[in-house]
């Protein structure tokens, strides 16, 4: 049965939210030749509210965590409007930029980002191990608390 | 007849500065096959000075905005001088990086960085309309309020 | 004589490490065609101990320079992982994006970035000029003061 990254994401308890539009002038995603590039989402829930906070400061990093799991589904709702939503359209999960505003004393940072990495793993299995950068930011858009970016590769013509 | 990326940004109102040399060990380009990578351009005018401050602090969010104009314009004198300088040689734009000198509590980044994007598509078009991430930062080089980066794709063989 | 990458940093009086296992749910390189993505290193030396610190406040410029060069070891140790270990198997050093912990009044992030910078031209030479992007970020994983990420192309057939 075709197995769809909706339906994935459903397995794991959590559910795919609608694909947000940018509140500015750009544009979800872009395709370079197999390359999909999309743009950075922030920790939004999908009924608009946003998971604000300065990681070391008035956020944990369990909370930052959940905060980058959900930025992450922000990213597979785009992934999946660019895509025709199967699993098997991704070739691989190529690189993660994970932002996390964060005081200068703040330290956990590969653990909050595994809040993102881990979900793109249990979505695509082997494909979802990725390269990854995460950092500690001043502040993001909207105040929240994490950021995360991707560049997804297609699968080739089988 | 032949628009070319400096013309365009004649007609916009705005004037093409000379692309600047990296003021260090690097180059202001690398094409890797069709994709153009531009080193990231702070918001100094031509003439050498730098647009600086936080926003938040002593930079409003007004002045940002208009820093981040500023060093797309920087990012287009590059592009220029990485290809032949017309319209017609970009493909797409891909990908902005917006990053923005801002305090803890700063929020606007959405706004600020559509300083960078609202140039992109005015000059390409919809060829313009590209991915973007925007973060705050703690500072940035020179101690300039904006830095952006950016990625193209050029225009394939007709 | 072939020439390896850990040959050519030993002329240069330094040490290729170890390359480190992600402390997290990544992996340290992702190839995508002919480019290869390396994951963000942090300025850990070899023994694990981190260099740490925050540019401007409890560390200088120079220790930060020194700080982009060690994180830099790490890249080019990953990238001898990912390849052959040859220095003619690199087609080109494409991109670096350099991330320094700094204070917002810190503004030497250029000079900082050089000491990654200038490892990638002693090594590979005309190949190792790049496009870089360097910021200063509020925090880095581990409280490092430097961590530097990389995009290389991988040579084409003779």
């Amino acid at each position: 049965m075709m197995q769809t990254i909706a339906g994935r994401i459903g397995e794991l308890g959590f559910r795919l939210p609608a694909p947000s539009s940018p509140a500015a002038n750009y544009v979800p995603w872009v395709a370079s030749g197999r390359l999909v590039f999309i743009s950075g989402q922030i920790s939004r829930i999908e009924d608009g509210e946003v998971i604000g906070g300065i990681a070391g400061s008035d956020a944990s990093a369990e909370t930052a965590k959940e905060a980058a799991r959900i930025a992450a589904l922000n990213l597979l709702a785009q992934l999946a409007a660019a895509t025709d939503g199967r699993v098997a359209a991704i070739g691989r999960v190529v690189r993660l930029g994970v932002f996390i505003a964060a005081t200068p004393d703040f330290r956990r940072h590969s653990e909050v980002a595994n809040g993102a990495s881990d979900l793109m793993t249990a979505v695509f299995g082997e494909r979802g191990s990725h390269s990854r950068t995460a950092i500690g930011v001043a502040s993001l858009p909207a105040s929240a608390l994490v950021e995360v970016d991707a560049l997804f590769e297609l699968a080739g013509p089988a």
